[in-house]
């Protein structure tokens, strides 16, 4: 961390913020330029707040060298995690798919796109029973009896489920129920609902926020692990900028800066970056392509009458098509598709 | 609602579409244009979910005449809503100013920072208990101790308080605690947290999350009325951009766009917009000036020491000016300030 | 087009709005709504221009429906334009590679860049000699001496040449020079410029704007089109959104969308995206995989010394890497790569 | 400036780092921490471009301290630079108001609102001759007809006359008739015209460029003043960003930044920010109390009919109005306004 001074300081001024720095733990360095006067701090600066030093008048800038974050960068853990649920794996070389409606919608509706997926090679159930929603007049879910058909959905197809949690009084159940515990996009920093997920030992996927950083996202991750839950597998699903012919914009270069900066591994959710369908199989193999350690996809068997997000979702003979056609990237990118 | 379908689609596909559209309550009139086929919708649309139209293949858009939103809409209710804690009134005219510290942080800290706001004219007392922070190792406030303090606080000087509530389970402590519950950006689209707050009676503070569109923000205060909840304060606190000198962009002209489309009142932010001191006050003039019904302002007695905000935080005695300088402007624009 | 207006209309003015419509060209079509009177415009909207039409205050909203671009339509085109430099085709399946450095900074560099980028298959050098920058004190190309050098370079190794132009006084110059006159970013606005090299019959290579919309960017196309040149090459090369941590968003989702759009090229530039050379690799990948007809890389023979934009750059052993494993996925994607 | 190193760089590396810094002109200070290895630059760094510097694979970060703006900069100059157009001063206390119609239409038009304007108080003329227009197809002014019609209202009312320059052929005319050279959002980064007005010694008023930084803004103004032209007023007139219910999301925070960082004048222009004629004057007092050195309005006679923008001019009643309430808050702000 670098502190940056008014130049025209005096000594005293100094000598407490040095001070204060020594009881956080860092050494000071000092360097006078023309106009500046600079201190360079030494020690384990990750856990320092920088808004306690910007609260100093006479401090022009806080610089943060050392990522804010500790357990979540590769720094400290060079090789890759690997998240495990049933033996579909994310990361270190694995790439595997995640797939299904957007909600569940009916014990028929789910089962027969469950089979569909893992008959295309998906190694993970998605569907929504409780659903985030702009509008409180538009369907929120099936709630509970949602859960209890994807429990049905698993018991049928052996597919793992995974599915959003959306408020910390349900914990108990998704913790009995599910395989993976989704955090939304919207959740990504409802902190509380990190905490108490950090406290399970379920797998979790983490969305990036529509208007998160990278960073902001590996803070998220920092928080369950900090909680103690190392089985977090993050997914950009695309933020939010001046662009509106595509919902969301997709930022596939994201992918490339986690797997550098972290050991956790990434996924894509082409279907709510783009918000239509026949941008999901262009999207999906170039997050391939770019380096994604698996995808999460909506497919639907009928999706104009869809009671969510239809018009983002395939039907089940283009997601085999497309996972014809993965298959063969996965190939030269030596990813393992299972 | 206006639907915009391929101009190649057949008779059948457009009556499966009208049929669609009666079931949901409205009728449809045609225009048949030479590249396109548009059907408008008569009647309420306002509950319609439009993904459940756009996801037809042959449908090329959805474009909303009226807005999505029902209750918070000033089409029908032209008047302003006043509300009114303790006497301190937004809206309908009245200009009212909450005041405190980012973080409660003892209790000879929020007592006398409340005493001063309130000599120089501040209605409401802010002070976080619990706060939503970007890195697990920050400060993250005194919790249920904090909420105590603010208690002794109000006791002390009569000043009514406004907290923000960052998990469902403790609604019933600050429904019996607080005056004014806030709603933090971060929460803004926490869908459960919104119902739960609309079964209470108590005044909301509704901050608009940092990449949420006006309408966005309507809606989440939709969700608050619809569930019963009608006393509403929306704030604007800065959107995230591209500009990063700033720690967020203040968008003043959502202010007259909300008091044109909404009767709920609407306060400003300036300290969490600007992220800066020196700012706040020239902010606070100019939302006084665009037209808001109020503001929330950190003042801090000693920011350089801080747990949390410090940068943005006002010593009492720049609150004090400032205050006299926005009567002056509010004498002006005819705002009551009390 | 539609145009929404507000329900208190009178009779007289909707009559006078029909009357201008009808002299820009078309009939209008009247739905009427609860809240809203909506007319539809039947004829050829795409030459109107929809201020005009807002001027008017009964007038609430005004819609497109047709694309206000005509002549880049794929509409009215839907075979792909396929540009062709010597033999180097973009569009129609075809795959071709733009490489070389920021700038031309001597005879050795550039000649020895351009053997080096044809080697490994690039079929097009690029190289800047006039450098737009953001300090008036960083380097700013070598100028018409940086012109000679590439005319060097291109009798020495066949390649054309693709580079630059900053302002009109310059276009004889470049039409005699140079085989594709590239619009930076920051000029895709510059509309005397657009009209300028629409007069030529050069190539033009058309970078999107840093914060320009997907239909911004064609409405530039059109400019040039309209003016008569329709050899235009589509460059996605990142957009400026609130993630710092790479220079701009590579928006890579853009290149379905313009293929949908238009029947024009398309290519990405992944290092200026970027900004950062351990990127340009995935991110080319990306491209190839989601349906880019080409790309435009920067190869640097001494990246840590180059004039310019080091950091983005890539040696020409890796861009020869990059170059083999392109061409596996070019054949899975049915692109042909010369 | 802060040079950032991986810190398993060895000896050799860092050495040849300093002896570049040192032909830049600097001295570096080193500080070693457990991850990082720290150069911290002393001298004049604000001509050095960091991508000589981050283009060094074993540079980590380069974060500058200094500015690089030197001729804009207030800690060079500390005093307000004041520009004078006969007698309406922008600066230094001064407030002027800049109306008139987005384009000049006819002769009737434009000496009508410049008598108009003039009687309510603005001090200049507006009025674009040559007009940036998205679609081609859209009016692109009345060319040098316009700029004679200007000077026409000019010689009738006595205002000087600002318009728009696109293109640097023009720039002799525009010297010998106009009174203040207008640099529009979009050419706010072509270098060329910024260097060419440079030259002259007219007064020139520079756009924001609609996701230009502020820091991308003072740095356009300093290639102005670094080619010898030092009369330069800075304009902010919104930037894109998620929100589209207004035209663009104006930026009022950047008033008080810019005051800080620079001599310059800074006015706002309220119509093309948000793009709507009803929240013109809001805006406008907005701007006044929020620190701005003067405004640029559109005013039209008949909005209705304009040629250009309708939908954001106020008609010359309303401005009237505006600029009667301005007043009153100047008085407040004690800024002189004439």
């Amino acid at each position: 961390m670098i502190i940056v001074m008014k130049n025209e300081i005096d000594e005293d001024e100094i000598n407490k913020i040095k001070a204060k720095m020594r009881k956080l733990g860092c050494e000071t360095s000092e360097v006078i330029g023309s106009n500046y006067h600079i201190l360079g701090l030494v020690g384990d600066t990750s856990r320092i707040d920088p808004s306690l030093i910007k609260s100093n008048r006479n401090v022009e800038k806080v610089i943060f060298v050392q990522e804010p974050y500790k357990k979540v960068n590769r720094l400290f853990k060079p090789k890759d995690t690997i998240v495990d649920i049933g033996g579909n794996k994310f990361g270190g070389g694995y790439f595997s798919v995640i797939a299904g409606p957007c909600s569940v919608e009916g014990e028929d509706q789910i089962i027969s796109i469950a089979k569909s997926v893992k008959s295309s090679g998906a190694g993970l159930l998605r569907g929504g029973a409780f659903k985030p929603r702009t509008s409180p007049y538009s369907f929120q879910g099936m709630g509970l009896d949602g859960l209890d058909l994807l429990k049905k959905a698993r018991k049928e197809t052996g597919l793992p489920i995974v599915t959003e949690l959306m408020s910390p009084h349900m914990i108990e159940r998704f913790v009995e129920d599910v395989d993976v515990i989704q955090i939304g996009a919207r959740n990504m920093q409802n902190f509380d609902l990190l905490k108490e997920v950090g406290k399970t030992n379920k797998p979790i996927l983490l969305k990036r926020g529509m208007s998160a950083t990278i960073e902001e996202l590996l803070m998220a991750a920092e928080y369950i692990m900090s909680s103690g839950n190392e089985n977090i597998i993050l997914c950009e699903r695309g933020i939010r900028t001046f662009e509106k012919y595509t919902r969301n914009t997709i930022d596939l270069s994201a992918i490339p800066v986690i797997k550098k900066k972290s050991h956790l591994p990434v996924i894509v959710d082409p279907s709510h970056a783009a918000g239509l369908w026949w941008m999901v199989e262009p999207l999906a193999k170039a997050a391939m392509a770019v380096g994604a350690d698996g995808l999460m996809v909506e497919v639907h068997n009928d999706p104009a009458n869809a009671l969510c997000d239809g018009e983002q979702s395939i039907k089940p003979s283009r997601f085999e098509e497309m996972m014809v056609k993965l298959r063969k990237i996965a190939e030269i990118e030596n990813k393992i598709m299972l």
